[in-house]
């Protein structure tokens, strides 16, 4: 091991520069882990280019020795798409970090991949414009990561995911090769959509070196609305009745009262003064530039509301407030990891089978004696599912809950959905590939992977399933 | 020829039905065009299969004989994607024209490729339900062309193009196997993108034989606006101005007065009491929900616009009136086809730089000795370039003004741009595929051809140049 160590920092440091190499020990466990449970896969070598040649200099080199290469962002990804599982070169992008340009006449951004979501969407602020996608981990993710994973967010339901806003990009395949994958324009049908092949593929075809974004005009006004239901069920229900009625909120966010209370112990929330009933919680938003309209839309959903067993409707009246509201939502995941190890599934569903998706997960759950905390992007049929480890003997969590998973993923197919909604496959869902994809379908999304990486070398072991 | 029309007719009649299979050289003929250009290229036969079970036994047999296979939507392409240039099976999806379910729970619908895609806007808004992708030929075009072609349209720059609601397809691969792309959910990050990979492939990696598509709510009220300018650079400048204040129609077309001087002479058009210094019109569309948003919205437009050099802003007061005024955006190309034969050209640019194309499209005219009506899609930077051959001979016509069209399509690449936006590159823009992508890119492209197709029989000869 010491002797790869030596080799690959030696032979890198004299390719880009000792500066750019790092093989500490520390710092590779650092870049052996992200979000995803406890897994911890340090890279071989640690490296950081500052420039797209940099990186073109690296997988040049990685690809003639068949060295594995894993592009890493800011480590916060949900399926450990970035754990070293097979050694290699961890290929941080966090320097490639510059906002290259806003252009304000065409409504368009063009980025380096380790700028932090939040901010790119703070400068495009700036000028009035709107970055909407925001993935829970905005202020912390790199836009490259959610370009790679496809990260949709709360807003997704209105605005749509990370796919629907990148135009180009520049990517380095992994024999050196620098191309663009399109054009900067808002159509295209010219060739086919190399760049929806990238968006998504979680750095198993190639490293992104820049992306170019569309921006929409800023809105001005949102309004808030926290709906405590007493019928799990309801709550789901609930949603697909809002769409049905015509209104589109700009964020639809369901919880049940489980990851409240699990927030709660975690950090300070608003006082909810929820009826002791509540199963679970619907967080509404409504954007726009016209407070009436905005107030209209408003009465509207109330009206369809009230046809639920619900507790009073909460009003986020100020910015506090509804950062407050926002930031329960947010830290959900991050309570949960407080206080146990959890597995998170991402199921997607269309959203009217929601109710029986939430219904069969609590079931599966008893089943296999495990319990499950439930949330997510309700608007888009997208639930997280947090399945708590806690005090559960190793064998169990090892042997029987992934059989559990299984069948939440069957049922989940079974329902016309898939896998994963935002999070991507990555390492930990690999060998649920199947139930979603027969083998014509895994036989094509391989014979790409051979097409852009033949000597396998780009972030091996993810996505396909182990016998693949 | 008369033999393997023979063999081909006995055999498919054998295969999927007599009824099926049509060897006669009118309709052979007909199946042979679509509105590019006066080409003609009748496939050997023309086979009309009735289920996805009949496309995958004519695909499974016509790979095993390396028999290519053409599949047919409406014949309204304008880049000659159906054109049977090299002989072999014409597959139309005529009669696979029902619209499945119109999924009211869910906000989607699955639907076989041979519906008109009016006829499909209109179910859907029966239901309250909005599809609004519409090309200037939805009165006659298929939905499955559409997705072969990403197709777009004037309300693309609101709402985006075919691309944007395609959330699932099923597929037919050249081999016979049935698989659908992805799943029924507006999220996932599930493999890679192969439904994306299929919209837009112009039915060169398989045959589109279901598709399930998004749909959002119905707007209620559109305002329909037609804006005279006596520049035609500032009419460009002015579309750019319109989205940097905030503004997004949901339609944004710009006409030269050229245009609509020949629409005039094909067909009745409103009486439009144009000042005589008219060089360009921009027909602005604003749709919404609420009246009082919409006319506010309209005001600020005009304040932006009154910093132009514009003739009286014409206002369509009723639906009879916004009718007239789409219709004669709409029969732009087919009058002037009726006039003359004409190369229509598809560029796509950063709309802000829409000024300098339309500037360059006619010094590179005169330059090269021929006319050009120029119309399209302004809010997306997209610009149709009729090239019109009139009484030019033909040697002009074959010779000279390809090196015209080149030299447009280098400029369009140089502004950002690429060669079609919602055209295709078909069999006439093959050759051009160079500019806009070196061989690198282009080698990614003809590996993901030969990947799904690898006998090259589904729909060969287009896309890719000749030498490639």
């Amino acid at each position: 091991m010491n002797k790869e160590i030596n080799f690959l920092t030696a032979e890198l440091s004299r390719l880009i520069g000792q500066s750019k190499v790092i093989a500490d020990l520390e710092e590779r466990k650092k870049y052996g882990s992200d979000h995803t449970e406890d897994f911890c896969f340090p890279p071989t070598v640690v490296v950081k280019p500052e420039s797209t040649e940099d990186v073109s200099v690296v997988m040049k080199w990685a690809n003639q020795h068949e060295i594995p290469v894993i592009p890493i962002g800011a480590r916060t990804g949900l399926s450990g798409g970035i754990l070293a599982t097979k050694g290699g070169i961890g290929l941080s992008l966090e320097r490639l970090n510059k906002i290259i340009h806003i252009d304000e006449n065409n409504l368009q951004v063009i980025t380096e991949p380790g700028v932090i979501t939040e901010i790119l969407q703070n400068a495009v602020a700036e000028k009035g414009l709107f970055y909407p996608v925001d993935p829970s981990s905005k202020g912390s993710c790199f836009i490259g990561g959610n370009v790679a994973e496809n990260a949709g967010g709360a807003r997704a339901v209105k605005y749509g995911v990370t796919k629907d806003y990148v135009l180009n990009l520049e990517v380095v395949l992994p024999n050196g090769e620098i191309i663009w994958t399109g054009a900067n324009t808002l159509k295209n049908a010219t060739g086919y959509n190399l760049t929806q092949l990238m968006v998504g593929s979680e750095g198993t075809l190639g490293v992104i070196t820049k992306i170019v974004l569309k921006l929409i005009p800023q809105k001005q006004y949102t309004n808030l609305l926290l709906v405590p239901f007493y019928y799990m069920d309801e709550a789901t229900s609930a949603v697909a009745e809002i769409f049905k009625a015509g209104i589109v909120p700009s964020a639809m966010e369901f919880m049940e009262i489980e990851a409240i209370n699990w927030t709660a112990k975690f950090m300070d929330i608003p006082d909810l003064n929820l009826p002791e009933n509540t199963e679970a919680l619907l967080l509404i938003e409504i954007d726009g530039n016209n407070t009436e309209v905005m107030f209209s839309e408003a009465e509207k959903l109330m009206q369809i509301l009230e046809n639920f067993t619900i507790g009073e409707i909460m009003f986020a009246e100020t910015e506090e407030h509804k950062s407050a509201f926002w930031k329960m939502r947010r830290n959900i995941a991050e309570a949960v990891k407080t206080f146990s190890v959890y597995k998170e599934e991402d199921t997607v569903v269309p959203r009217y089978e929601l109710t029986r998706l939430l219904k069969g997960v609590k079931e599966i759950g008893a089943k296999y004696g495990f319990n499950s905390i439930c949330y997510g992007h309700a608007g888009d049929g997208n639930l997280h599912i947090n399945i708590i480890k806690e005090n559960m003997p190793d064998e169990q969590w090892k042997n029987v809950v992934p059989k559990g998973v299984k069948e939440i993923f069957e049922l989940t197919v079974s329902l016309g959905g898939t896998l994963s909604g935002e999070h991507g496959i990555g390492w930990v869902q690999r060998n649920f590939m199947p139930i979603a994809f027969n083998k014509v379908q895994l036989q094509l999304m391989k014979g790409i992977k051979t097409l852009f990486d033949p000597k396998n070398i780009m972030n091996p072991g993810k996505i396909f399933p182990d016998n693949n």
